[in-house]
């Protein structure tokens, strides 16, 4: 199947005016290669759902090895868009999890928190499928994802606020109640 | 409704009476538009409570979400005039809640913070009415406010130091008890 | 003579894109607005050229005072749009000058420098624009403007590196010569 | 001569239309005892220039010492209101200077920076007073006074950004050049 | 009562001692005004314990507030004198409690550590007797003062290290036990 | 000759009035041994010029070395009492020299330093008795003395702000000007 | 002309060795598919004179603007390999320019600077390469690259230190004389 | 047993691939002695079974020493290959245990967790194996292994993030569930 | 009794071979007073049981004080021989205790740190004695001591890391178990 | 021709003194192997002239570069002993050079700096040294040499303070005058 995508002539109409409004202005030269560049854009972040899920399951190859502890990542940066104004945000993700007979090469963490975000999606909802994609496909112990957002929304529109969301999601040992610990 | 506004005559008087004491020095000249500018700062910060409330049915608007677990928010900025002096405040504001099916838009917790420091208003009180706005009107499982505040009126009077103070309130799991916990 | 605004139907057709290629996620409920929040968006960062005109005359009024040293400020958040991808940019901007006889109120600074980032504008030329406004309404001794720009087209599009950009331009005194000055 | 002073009922048609706004709201208690307090809070900001120049005769005695080389503080905290807003700002002094045979006791350094704030007054105009004062009456080789200031205006009213503004004024050697150097 | 107050002939014997020893010294010049000054200093840090007592009714005075969780400061800075050296001490105090129904200004926390501070005293009676007249003066749920003590006779006798002591006592729920906790 | 040393009964006087003040209080007691550790603090703190020369001849011996470049040493913490008020100030001292044919073994700085602050001494003068020293008998091409130093009385008395105040003096090369270099 | 390129059986007389040494040991499985992961690592750092050369045609489009002042950037990451031990090598690059009526696109900085080290290089060499491509292909006033490298062979064999080496090339005004500036 | 090592020879084929790659570029001077280089790396960091286990046995002699609380290592810093790339990994080790009658020298910590790292091996099988060597010849009542590693694979090819990696296993007492604590 | 201490020649055979190695080395001369030196240094840091014990005595006078909650001391420097290489080691020394009706003075903590520290002893064995120690003397309801050594042997011999080592032994409540608690 | 080494009876002279003094103290067993330490550590760190020549030669390898603008390296890590009381100190190492023609390898400035450690010397001298061995061995243009060096007799003996002293030295351009630049 070929992946449909964004084509530049999608973004025509919003160059349209803006070399309308600006077209006294001088730099208004700068907008003519903007089509093209948003269309890379956007074929960039927005894949659909099977991309994703092709690419998921390349980079979920799993090792074996008794190790079942508990292993942790230091802060992952992912890019994204939110779905409300198509305005940049940036997740910073850590992942915990405690293996069961089988372990994840460690580049594939940065891997799926990635993939993941390869479509306009809220911070609540990324957090709980990436804990969900790696409970299911690893079957550890447990696994525990945290997401530190910035949003272009918030920043740029009305909100006018350069705030940080905390999000957290468990799976497994330890997460059946709805507990707000501190 | 029509809010009933600050005019910049309501400000003559304390004009007036820095006009006589400076007469004699050049630096008068600069008090000439004081008093309009007063009136727009007890309008910016004065809202009645009315005001306050529309705005907030404006920005308490919730999506539906699945997520059910902490989320929190770094500082938020509240800038606010304490009651007793009428000098600034600023409020550093974090807020964690636990969603229960309704989730409310990341931009509309800087929002509500904002709108509730729109009244000369004690921290304590402060603090208190922003728990409660959030856990009737989001009825989450459980929210936790915490505030920062540095007071011009302890800075400026008397005890001339610059400290900060925190308060938090809970709301929901675990708030019963008037506990300190350290 | 009234503004020309985006409306919401100018984005109807990236909208519609990302309605089909996402119409079997759930996800695709969180577009319904966007094509609303888009045209805020664009009105809120692409004024025409007369609004920006309009709003720099109301900004600078100066005030007589015989101080002729430098005065400089801190950064000054300013968030524009970059016209290659339409993509949020922010810049900080640091300015410096001499007065000559009349001086600037200090809110000014930050109005000048929000105002003149309200249209999708290339770093180098907004440094240089600033610096302009400046030395001919001002008309000081000199003025230096230093802008510190991060790139959402760096950050999400090729380069991928969160690289920081400092550009610099001088008005006045010393600033015949294009020498690099280490 | 006696001081004139602020008396509480200077106040009370500013907290008059506070009752009003706000008599149904609990809050409005608390606006009690702010005309009183308003009243020893401008009695303490708004010195008559008579009592700044008598506590400058004060403050200005001088120690016989041979010490000709550079001497320096670090920052000295000031806290004046702005005169267009009647809104604190805060003031971080540095004073550098090269004594002549006469040296002024070290804490008298802070004693004058902070009497020539007790006026509400641009930082333009604090800046090049302290300069001259210290020049007058010290008798240096030169001075240089820095200042660093931050503006209740500049964050509470329409610019609504944290920035700090910084001047300096120098006198004696090397200062009679309007020059900027970076 | 009159306030029975140090003298400056209280203090000749000491400067005697040192004018006979730097007799031939030119800064001998400099105890001049030493006499003098030592009285103020000790008039300012030695107030008699009915002194103490009347400050301390003035600056407790309470709010009616329904508040009823922690409420904490951040670091108060005091300055005492040490009874064995009459070398100054700096404590850095924070205070946190739980108000019962009435709450304490929020600058008369700095008052009352302050005026606590205005006699000889050790740290370890410091911390307790302001625990002690914070729980029977505002009768709160609970209280907490925790300390960080700087003695001038630790950095400039005997052990000479710049070290920190840290005492901490608490009134109300929890406080029956002397365990240590770590 | 033997130098003259305090003996405890000098600052009966002292305690006497304490001990008179608190009789009622418990902390009365902690009195008892004042008077013996005041005759020692001033004893460590006030020698007689004899015995600073006689230390200094010990440690200015010199090792001959072809180095003459600059040497510099790292902040070396000497503390003093002040001649005004007799409260503790704490320098922080750097010595900056070119060495002329024979070099100060490393240690001696920090000795030199320690023993010219064991007098009641301004820190302008401290500066420059330093620089002399040095200059005159480690005989350098050029020797610079900076010190920054915090002083009780501007902390404990009136000016009550912990400003550092920094001096420098140089002798030999480029130091027979008073200019005021920035 | 088609790249040649790396494969993994050129890898399998390293791989085999291992399986040697440690036949033995559990750990062996890991070196299954080290051969193919080699191949793809030099490819991606060792690209051939003709790749690198089009990579920069590509990267090197300029824009015209009149700006024509100093801009730089802040640090660029590169990664390559060391050419005496294949270890891989960290250089943080800034670059300085002043354009002359061109003007390179933002993100290319970081573009050309990422070519340059795909191959294994001396740090010294690759400055001076990155300086001369910028100074030829975009013709500006003046350019300036500073390099900040670790290297692997440093960290890795016999010195064993985590040092950094700075190198810095001018080209165009004040680069002509080989001066030690410090 | 004399310990099998790597020649230069084993190196040639890849060497000879760079030479053909770069036979026109002056850089291809560099590779001259890559082979000889490359043997004595791989020497260094490749250690057989045999060589491990007899410096282990040289650096785990204990001492007799009641002591039985905590003790606790900083980061100890270890260098190694990644099994699957070759590439190099840097391990900041903590180790902490509760000794039994018997005490490891202190360098010995460092020693041990040096010598385990003279093999390509993953993090979660290096960890663990450090734990397991510390129980078993040290005896004590408990040990844990803190890991920390940053990983060249993970840098250099394909995820291209700077992340860390923790793992942790501990070896005696509460160490039999696999629970995630966090 | 006198206290048997180290003399000069006692190390004359060390510096013989010194100076047969360098004889020909301009340095050489630089050991001409280095067994004087060595033999003050060795008696510095070697006191007899006997001079440590007296010196405990002189130093644990006890005050009466109701004062029974935890008291706790920043970092206290202490300096002491390794037993193994007589190398100097540096333990940062914190200690924490409940006292019992009687109080330590403050500077007593830091003396007696310091007086344990006068014999090459093992960090195991200091933390265990210096508890002990102040169980003993002081009686208090229970004590800890931590302590972070660095170790010349570490850092110059074999090992060769900066690493510290942190070791700590509670006395009283809640010490009778080895527990190893994280 | 043989190194002539010391070996552990050159050692038993001083761990005789202290078996004696300590025979009544557990501690006494630690000294069993100290004689045989001391003899590694002093061949460690006392080589023969002879021997550091040829580590000279064997590290200076040069490499023909037409670089020849500055390198500087970051701080380099030395451990010495003082020739006055056989004392760690701790250099840590910049050098800058501008190369003429050839180049060093990156490495050996790490190896040239710590060979020139393996004696006792004095920071002056250690300085002048490395300058000189770099100045006549690479031929740069110029070189310069920073040291910081911490020196164990300054912290352990009399002065007891932790200073760094600071050392500087050029050859080549710029470096005919003793001048004292700051």
């Amino acid at each position: 199947m070929v992946e449909t995508e964004y084509i530049p002539e999608s973004f025509n109409s919003i160059v349209q005016l803006l070399n309308e409004k600006y077209k006294d202005w001088e730099g208004v030269k700068q907008f003519g290669d903007t089509p093209r560049r948003l269309a890379e854009l956007y074929n960039e972040f927005c894949w659909s759902p099977e991309k994703i899920n092709k690419a998921l399951d390349k980079h979920t190859r799993l090792f074996d090895d008794e190790y079942d502890e508990a292993l942790s990542t230091s802060e992952i940066d992912v890019k994204t868009l939110c779905p409300h104004h198509l305005l940049p945000c940036t997740f910073k993700v850590r992942i915990k999890y405690s293996p069961n007979e089988r372990v994840l090469g460690l580049s594939k963490f940065v891997r799926i928190a990635v993939i993941l975000g390869k479509r306009p999606i809220m911070q609540e909802a990324y957090t709980r499928e990436l804990a969900d994609v790696l409970y299911e496909r690893v079957e550890p112990h447990s696994v525990e994802v945290t997401v530190k957002g910035t949003h272009g929304c918030v920043q740029y529109r009305g909100a006018l606020q350069n705030i940080e969301i905390e999000t957290k999601v468990t799976r497994g040992y330890c997460s059946e109640e709805p507990l707000m610990v501190i």
